[in-house]
């Protein structure tokens, strides 16, 4: 039995809270947030210990879950690397490729897993179909389409401290890239344009961005991007490859099919949202993580994905700003 | 090259006379219809003889086909018999068991090709259905699901002289499912209701049906049946066997789909009507038709296909009327 | 918080267990089960006690939930019923349509709520083609295709003691028949074979069956079962009506599809089988049979839903049997 | 009744004679081919003059389809023009952006129709897509994501001879792109990699390639090729709105679905090539060119498409070369 302290009792950390306590073989052991309603709230439901602190939730545990505001996780990070726990941090680790840096200096040589919550990695649909690319199902992998687009704008004060949309959004699909074309991408082209909601560009944001990126065998990947999809989710990924392709698809609530005098076949919106789609990958994740800290082996995530995918975000930035292919080498913190 | 005489010039005639003048190897040589505007229009656009009598038309063919109102079908067969030429006659051969039974005595010993006008034999989807059947991929065949709904109900003048739907509509079907099924069904049951147009009642018809059929070997086939169907034209035919199923399904007139705020993935109404359904099974059957012609063999839909179609709308009536599983072997015409 | 006995822990008990400790609202108070062990397993992982009698277990809850073998259902619906408990039981009520009749009226008075385990009744896709369908989406509904195949044959001496595929499989069938409808069959016919497994008729059973009901304004139902098949579980229910169709169709594990040099589009095979299809539904209808336990209302499936399924399946037996178009009235116990 | 002089008679050019005989209110009138034995077989088939000259073919006409080789084709435009005959020609007009400039300044003031083959246009799921995106279905149109994959690389002869894979075949891609965007693309970004065949190296050229371009409003539009799908054809175009989203996909021979122990839903692989993928278009397009011709007005793929398609292949080539983002301005020939 892993004993966990969560940090962070906000959505997504509510959620993490429901996925621990049905998960086999874990136990969540203290909650901590600074609004202490919150993590009252989470204590009372699951009769666990609400933490004064941070450090106090850390030292009940034998792992930490972080899914506290983004700035503060490096140093959650760095406090329960101290602490000699294993840790499982949303993701970014940090907006600041630096900070990210730094922190991975501060906890060299520590030695329990440390995963990012890099759910898509975890998806059946996706997962499935990364596996039986590397089984070799689709020949020699070409080409990976990434579409993701989320089914509203978030709030504006969330946008305006998000790191913009490819630091916050896109870097799932970075680190999604990464894991599919199993190399990495050597070079970068995006670029954006704010069709969703024009007044983004007052903090310097976009919400629609198409991305082409290259690896050094000649590989190609394309990620597009909206803040906001009509009918749902949209989470998509297209693999082409010398003998075949494989697509992994969005989800519906059921599948029931409608036909009528104007249509044919037509099935409910996507599920909506991260929550609901990636359901069963958030509990895969943390399945995955449990497996990790009992053997104390390396996760499916690491905390250098976490690093290289942000390193893609930058240079997305980079070739938005300049209008040219940047050289992943070229970003350096 | 195959001269051929079209006998019947009305809404389907004209479309084989579209068909033949595609066709290679064929020659539309004269067309016949009691209504001479109509042979003429055929005649003027495609630049053959009009002929004043059937008989006229039969004598300057290699082929003749009929194409004529059903009561007819049977005695041009025989006169086309008579004067030695290969024919192609529209479904069904009479609405009288008696009269198909007497045509087939009076041509016994003609050795032409004769083919009846199962045109969904030749449709694309069905027929790869059929022979990857055939072939083994579904293991043993153990059930036939057939639906087959018309997008809209003919004119109560048609449907008053039609023989009824299963002498006129599920005859169709019965075919269908002989040719799928690859044995006979040696039991039938039927029912029905008049769901879309109460007011058939007052002829004795319905326009919704149910259908169970057994062979000897226990292999089990229901069709379904409705005169409208608000999305189109509805023909699908499913195989289920011990090693798999097939589906063959309904077509589009393209293939783009729609996602909005309430639908995902919605499709086109299907086709509608049988001339656009059936427009590559019509051609086929034409070809396969004139290949039997030219090699003098058998073709794929028999007189005796024809005739035991017929045997099946019987004891579907029979089954209707007295609610119970009639032996087909009860039907002698 | 409402109390729960379980009494039963097999397989489906097993999935009860855990359906109820997963349930907001609900508790799992005691479990009994006739071999200790089965309830000893179930004691220790939720920390329940185990009784050592079914009115032991009945007597610490508020409610119970009959997951036994088929031939104790009737005997604990009435101990439940005489202890003022609220019952949830699974399907069916007892293989005697007598035994049914005499429970019923052993408990007639009873007040508390009584919902027969028809679990399809509340899977998302069907329940949203029901709810769709009578709010009028797909006009006067006509025709109802339900299709059932169970993934592969149960054990010989499962099928020996089932009391034949109508009354063991087709029942659930039967079940969301009437749910469809809207009204009652009154005419059924059925009729079967054993192409699965020819020594079925060992014991008077069959594999493969085909069923067509009418009810009185003369809508019509098919139903169609297989003990086995290859490709998954598969549950499909067609609602066809004046202005459009509904098809609540089948799962999948996830949503790859692949495409190579001989096929385009292929998922993976149907979930397999009841407890991985249906989870949702077994979860949606326990939530159902809390709120109606809460406000003492009368469930979505009642016991009255699982005698006329019951004479359903009766009336199937004697159709197969004398050959005809049964009238339900007919059967009386 | 319009006469038409086919130049041209290899595998395009048959299927534009057969295209022609087949339309209403066309005659093939006259074929020319350098390779006398070519324009032979198609007059013999279809009882044309075969001309001695493209000049005496032109002269016998009311209108000129141009499928010769690219070379060709801007001095028979030319010619064609001089004589006053309205224009149908194969695209590219030239793999030289100079050529088609001096083309449409020789041409200037003409004032008969001038159509270039841009097939797809006319595509009935492409068309339908485009029009309801005009007619405001999905709201403000934001992203275009093309996918064009050949079925198998063409031959190395005419592969070093095609003017690289953006003349050639992104070609089509980008007039699609254009007739969706509904607006001009003013920057683009291209890369590539010979993933298929690294030989092609040899003369510079790759066969597999992503762009991204951008509108002056924002709008973004992605193409990927690649010259081997082993599913074959694929040709997807993918328009993404504020309210929703149109896919229009690709075509199977036929419906048929299989299902077995490994896989559900499976279809057949697509149509190959664009003969088969395109056969409407084809048709759709003459016919389109017919009516402009009767008419005298604009078709709906001009010279000026041909153009602007070139200068996108150009700016393509220029972006791949010095790896940044081009502005189309740049281009001039």
């Amino acid at each position: 039995m892993t004993r966990i302290a969560l940090l962070g009792c906000g959505r997504i950390g509510k959620m993490h809270a429901a996925t621990i306590v049905r998960a086999e073989g874990a136990e969540l052991t203290a909650v901590y947030d600074p609004v202490a309603a919150a993590a009252e709230e989470i204590g009372r439901r699951y009769g666990c210990t609400v933490a004064a602190s941070a450090e106090e939730a850390i030292a009940l545990a034998d792992a930490v879950l972080i899914a506290t505001s983004t700035a503060t996780h490096a140093d959650l990070i760095e406090a329960s690397a101290k602490a000699g726990k294993a840790i499982f941090c949303e993701k970014p680790i940090d907006l600041s490729l630096d900070r990210v840096i730094a922190c991975r200096q501060a906890i060299a040589g520590f030695e329990r897993p440390v995963q990012i919550g890099f759910n898509r990695r975890f998806d059946p649909g996706h997962r499935a179909a990364h596996d039986a690319t590397r089984a070799g199902e689709i020949g020699d992998l070409q080409q990976v389409i990434i579409t993701s687009r989320d089914p509203g704008l978030a709030s504006r004060d969330y946008l305006r401290v998000s790191g913009g949309i490819f630091r916050d959004m896109t870097i799932h699909d970075f680190d999604l890239a990464r894991f599919m074309l199993g190399e990495e991408p050597v070079e970068v082209f995006a670029t954006g344009s704010t069709l969703v909601d024009p007044t983004l560009a007052e903090f310097g944001d976009v919400d629609s961005t198409m991305i082409v990126m290259r690896t050094a065998s000649g590989k190609l990947c394309h990620i597009n991007n909206s803040r906001a999809a009509a009918y749902g989710y949209d989470q998509r990924v297209e693999l082409f490859g010398s003998k075949g392709m494989l697509i992994s698809g969005n989800r519906r609530a059921h599948h029931v099919e409608r036909f009528n005098a104007t249509t044919t076949g037509a099935g409910e919106p996507y599920l909506d949202f991260f929550i609901e789609r990636y359901v069963e990958a958030f509990e895969l994740g943390l399945q995955s993580f449990l497996a990790c800290v009992a053997s104390n082996t390396r996760p499916d995530a690491t905390f250098e994905d976490g690093e290289k995918a942000l390193v893609l975000a930058e240079a997305a930035i980079r070739s938005k700003a300049e209008g040219r292919f940047v050289k992943v080498g070229e970003i350096t913190g």
